[in-house]
């Protein structure tokens, strides 16, 4: 995807352009924690945080999305039987007289209670929100008990793999255009999964403990899962070796062929279905020109139960150095289809199918943030075009007035709260915090009309007659 | 303000003008109130909500602020002791071991906790986030137990007055660009509250609860209040009636010079710091060519435990046709001086003086909301620019990889999720969804190498070659 490489990279780096500044401003400050394992956002984290933001959204608004936003808690009973194993990280409430509440857990259980509510059969939203989970913080990973997601969703009965396609195809302008290094996402089927396990010979009962088996396989090797499918889990040493001949497989669409021939496989009616979405997700895939960043990975489970279909996850890939292989630095984006969960909060279990993804903020910023630390570079964290400064004392009163005109006239501007400030203390604050331009008033330009208008990189000052000053700055701002 | 009037109303028209669309688009939505007081907001709601953020950021920003992020909870003892009468709105979290947790009920506090955490004694910054109160949801009003507040705050230790003047600069201009109809900002001062109710003979231990009665002026008359004072409170009847005599008071700076000569006030030091500060912010509001906005208003209390100087709150005006009073309708801003808080969350007790404001988004909303349905104007929801058409059947390939395209070139663009969609369907989708241009692909067309590019509006269409669609529609959407 070429095109589509170059533009995006291109619009990134002049919006990071903007925030990276070569000198003279504070540097990040070191994450805040706090014992609830929380944190705050410092206004130079909020400016990373916000580019990101922008990128994602402006990619589910490129895609037609329509934005919407739920409470932060929901109704205690919405939350339960929709998490598996990790209910027990919801946030609840205290009662305090009322309904049962509790913080909502993802945005995804929130889109499918509305959906339903609504009686809402098709919709393609995104939401920015906050989510809780009670969760041991391990810091280094990224990983709160608040934290921000992105989510896009489609919502409706439509012709098999078009949304789920665009799902995996925003996952990728997203990843290219923050410029985070190579990833691949890896896709798996829940009835693939499900398939694979009935045939190798695990009891429908162990299905769930199996997959969280599997779902290790990127953290610790085979040899280990294995161990703890037979010790642990109770599988018989020969099921586990037959799943292990599966899950080590990853590819394209000839695994996907190869899996279609499989003797055992090709018995299970639903791996079959997985299968043939697949195939057909493939061929769009690569229409959209991206069939290179998508890898087959039978190993890949993901933990929620709601899904029931595709399912995916990107990762990022670092290539170290000295090493033949590429690293995985663990997972920034994921999703999947899931058609069964609007019609649990139906009365009448109607069902409205949903494909969706959730973009892991928290992890790009991590990764974000600690490039520019690295970097060196500074970040600026006001916009301000205009700082209103005086040579001579008892001049507020004609400093307000000034500034007055230019916040007016929609230019940022500011000024020192003192009666009194040193000219050099003004012009200090403005290198400090990368201000552009300085607007100087004195009794000289009072008596002539005019104002000074100085470069604060360049030092040049002219002297502008005052009614023409907020036409002169514009026009300043503009050709910078 | 003539200048700043005429430029944000134009902006905040440009603005609106964008998102009102004469026919064919679905209505808002009634809200949808949930029965634990909260609501969702459908996407016709965020486009009007963002707006309204948009031009809130806007005008901070205009004044130089930085953008801080605080978690939805703070330990529960952070929030204790500061919010008065109404503590017992605070949301806990159930103790599900660790600390105890309560949901945030204002951005003022945890404001004050990160500037003592971080020993900042210098910031000015805002924060746009949801706090949680449990009230007893009156929906008429606009008032949920989860409201979006906009706070901008100016701490450290400056000369008097400048930053407070800045505070009400600013919510002039966004009640100004948010074009809400005439306001009113009354202004007080927590010492001439105090020194008047000395003066008047209330003992110390009855200012709070006197107070209170004093701030239902808005609500009912003076005689409710009196007697509300004399009967429910204790206070001796001549004492009320001193009371009265001051909080019927509102007017200009001719009010301030009237009550520094005022025979008792004048004998309050308290009450003559108040009015000192008082008389230099309206020299400075003047200055800001605002005064005529604001209203000296003894009546004025606000109930929260933190302010010690100025304190401030606006009130739209509506002249209703068959009356000739002006009718209040209700705060949508407010704010004051809150010297101590900051102090309170130092081990020290080292204190940096804020002042700020916090704009309330539900009650712009609702009035902005109610104003779009009463003129029956209809809201888009998505920013697609581009539809991808095609007549004939078997031509997904074709449109899946002529939308790829456009996504990759930042064009927002849509089709159908159908493998065979009918072309009055997908020319019917433009126009419900307001989407001016529809790209056509076809056999002819893809014969010929060409792209039919058609105008929703005009029906117009031109065929264009395929190597040059891209430039077209981005010459076109530049130019409407």
């Amino acid at each position: 995807m070429p095109s589509f490489g170059l533009r995006h990279r291109r619009a990134w780096a002049s919006l990071f352009s903007q925030l990276l500044r070569p000198s003279g401003l504070v540097c990040i400050r070191e994450v805040h924690f706090h014992s609830q394992g929380t944190r705050d956002l410092s206004p130079q984290q909020m400016v990373i945080r916000e580019k990101i933001l922008d990128m994602v959204v402006g990619c589910f608004k490129r895609h037609g999305a329509k934005r919407l936003d739920t409470p932060a808690f929901e109704l205690k009973e919405m939350l339960t039987e929709k998490y598996g194993e990790d209910s027990g990280l919801i946030y609840d409430l205290k009662d305090q007289g009322g309904e049962l509440l509790s913080l909502r857990y993802d945005l995804t259980v929130p889109f499918a209670r509305y959906l339903a509510m609504n009686k809402v059969k098709r919709m393609k939203r995104y939401h920015v929100g906050k989510v809780w989970r009670r969760e041991s913080p391990t810091i280094v990973q990224g990983r709160y008990r608040e934290f921000c997601q992105c989510d896009f969703d489609i919502a409706g009965q439509f012709d098999p793999m078009i949304p789920d396609a665009e799902c995996l195809k925003i996952m990728c302008e997203i990843l290219s255009g923050l410029q985070l290094g190579d990833f691949l996402i890896k896709v798996n089927d829940r009835r693939i999964l499900d398939g694979m396990l009935a045939v190798c010979g695990v009891p429908e009962s162990k299905f769930h403990a199996i997959c969280s088996s599997i779902d290790k396989l990127d953290k610790i090797s085979w040899n280990d899962v294995r161990h703890e499918m037979v010790a642990k889990k109770g599988l018989a040493p020969e099921v586990a070796d037959r799943i292990g001949d599966y899950v080590q497989c990853h590819g394209g669409v000839s695994l996907i062929e190869e899996m279609f021939q499989d003797s055992r496989l090709s018995q299970n009616k639903q791996a079959l279905e997985g299968l043939g979405d697949l195939k057909l997700l493939f061929e769009y895939l690569t229409l959209f020109g991206i069939p290179e960043k998508i890898s087959f990975d039978l190993s890949l489970a993901r933990g929620l139960d709601y899904y029931t279909g595709v399912i995916y996850e990107a990762v990022l890939l670092q290539t170290p150095a000295q090493a033949e292989e590429s690293l995985n630095v663990g997972s920034v984006a994921a999703g999947g289809r899931y058609d069964g969960l609007v019609g649990m909060f139906d009365p009448k279990g109607h069902r409205v199918p949903c494909v969706g993804l959730s973009i892991g903020v928290e992890r790009i910023f991590a990764i974000l943030e600690q490039r520019i630390k690295t970097s060196g570079q500074k970040i600026r964290t006001t916009e301000t075009q205009v700082f209103v400064a005086t040579p001579q004392k008892n001049f507020l009163h004609e400093r307000l007035k000034l500034i007055s005109e230019l916040w007016d006239a929609g230019i940022k501007a500011e000024l020192l709260y003192k009666n009194n400030p040193k000219l050099l203390t003004q012009l200090h604050y403005c290198e400090h915090m990368g201000i552009p331009l300085v607007v100087i008033i004195g009794e000289q330009e009072l008596k002539e009309g005019v104002i000074k208008l100085r470069s604060v990189v360049s030092r040049e000052e002219v002297a502008i007659k005052r009614e023409n000053l907020v036409a002169e700055i514009q026009k300043r701002l503009s050709e910078s």
